[in-house]
């Protein structure tokens, strides 16, 4: 476990990771949409036009799930997370559209220790990600549980 | 537009939607985890029997995704929606395991008009999914957007 970087400790409130680019193209959002929200507009680009999302738009699922990718490539992955409880907010604020790329952000907002399971903290992320045009696309409310450095056998 | 056959009058508070029973898969969970949440316990037996969930898992993400594909057949894809700006909460309770069967329901717990705009209304929805033993492994509290029969060209 010598990779840990973002422990319990690490993880203050203020800090801000930053997440790349990625870009979400036309086949993934049809190929997610048929397996999980075949709704019209998430499907093929005449239907996404016809509605009021503009265009060929990811499923909202799809959405978070690329969010989950970015927040485990740069925060989890180095981590001691031991998961998440849940998830308290899911804002779609605009349409994810084909072509789209996307980044943003997660922000520590607050850091507690749980009385309940020593040696672990819960910790209060903000995720929002932003398209190319530096809208707010989604913004996510997210606890994760996570070890603490002190007492771990590192 | 004429199969529909649940407006915004049709989700009346109280109203349950039953979801027939979907099994999950290792190869699944593999094949989503590897995509967008390659968490270990999210890969391999091994791992997961080594981690607190106690078995394969499938990603949280996964079983989000699982219960709209659940809510789209028995609701969704029978009615006027028009989106969802979000989720308010989603609780994952217990691990969903390779090999475990999936069903649980749907209950409208408010609705009302939305005076910004006439002609939609917004309906309260939870959706409760449980294992094979009865277990509830997710909770999720979805406000949905849906256009009213009054006044629709149906």
């Amino acid at each position: 476990m010598s990779d840990i970087r973002y422990w319990y400790e690490d993880l203050t409130p203020g800090r801000v990771f930053r997440h790349g680019d990625r870009k979400v193209t036309a086949e993934e959002i049809i190929r997610f949409a048929q397996e999980f929200d075949p709704q019209p507009f998430h499907l093929s680009e005449e239907a996404g036009k016809a509605s009021i999302l503009g265009g060929l738009s990811a499923s909202g699922w799809h959405t978070c799930s690329m969010t989950m990718r970015m927040y485990y490539d740069n925060i989890l992955r180095w981590s001691s997370s031991e998961g998440a409880p849940g998830i308290d907010t899911i804002e779609w604020r605009k349409p994810v559209l084909a072509g789209d790329t996307l980044s943003g952000e997660t922000k520590v907002i607050e850091a507690r220790a749980l009385n309940s399971r020593p040696g672990i903290g819960i910790v209060r992320l903000h995720h929002t990600i932003i398209n190319q045009n530096g809208e707010t696309v989604m913004f996510m409310d997210n606890p994760g549980m996570f070890r603490m450095r002190l007492g771990a056998d590192a």
